[in-house]
């Protein structure tokens, strides 16, 4: 099933830097940017506050580029607890802001971006950038640096979602023969 | 300083049962009960539609009752993984609804407001119904059991908010008197 012309977001949730992206699947596992960013909230400001500037920042993202779905990393409990809550209230305010305009939600761990983009669950940073520049045919690695976390969440699920896809209409075809035969 | 007057919304947050209260400050330390119920999302629903029902239930709370404040659980990695992110999810989405009206959030640990309102920050489920019942001179045990503690979470903060009235009063001066001694 060929996904071309499937605009996806991609997004590295964060409260203090969110990192955003978006691409274009073209041809076969030919991926395209489009615009990479970071959105970013004052740290000393109240979590409402900053949640707000989020939900506006995110949404005029949406209304200017509207993608077809959203691929965003699945938070873990792992480092500082008061980062990681951060980090999942602000993912509630992301995931809002797409349902509230119709765009289909796809989370990804951290491992999973990893082994599709490079092959390992585990590659680190710097292999991440280089793969990514790369699939991207861009001039020069992706600025700033933790946006190339957004880009690689996009190209996952742009190599993802033909499987998706499939998975789908196989269980929407069990649905619907399962319906006849009753 | 009188806080009488007060309106606080109390929420205990989740996505599946979200406890919500509205109660308004007395004289002195009494609390009047206004309202008190739960919101549910389904639990198969995909996450985003989850929150975006959340949020228009929980905005539709605001636009009715008018809170001058919420008043909401902070939440804690304790217990299953999936749920504290779901919670945790739904407060960004809470605190959101909040921030867009100009409502004023304040946050409370468990132990806080069983510390609170009975004495003791290790009140179990029991004894914190029989006091929120006896503080709202309820009738009879608020119904469902576990909207209790949304009122609990509001009547916490009336009872705080003059002592946070007065600290917010002393640092007002404090910072006015060190910008006229410049």
């Amino acid at each position: 099933m060929s996904v071309e012309g499937l605009r996806v977001m991609g997004i590295d949730p964060g409260l203090t830097r969110c990192g955003l992206s978006i691409v274009q699947a073209g041809r076969g596992r030919s991926v395209l940017p489009v615009v990479v960013g970071v959105a970013k909230t004052p740290v000393g400001a109240p979590l409402p506050q900053r949640l707000s500037q989020l939900s506006h920042d995110v949404s005029q993202w949406m209304d200017e580029y509207h993608p077809d779905v959203v691929a965003i990393e699945r938070v873990f409990e792992r480092g500082n607890v008061s980062t990681v809550m951060n980090t999942a209230h602000a993912v509630g305010v992301l995931m809002l802001a797409a349902a509230e305009r119709g765009i289909e939600v796809y989370q990804y761990t951290p491992s999973e971006v990893k082994k599709s983009i490079s092959g390992n669950g585990r590659a680190d940073k710097k292999q991440m950038i280089a793969m990514v520049t790369r699939i991207l045919a861009l001039a020069e690695p992706p600025h700033p640096a933790d946006a190339a976390d957004a880009f690689a969440l996009a190209i996952c699920h742009c190599w993802r979602a033909p499987m998706i896809a499939r998975q789908e209409a196989i269980a929407h075809r069990v649905a619907a023969s399962a319906a006849k035969s009753k």
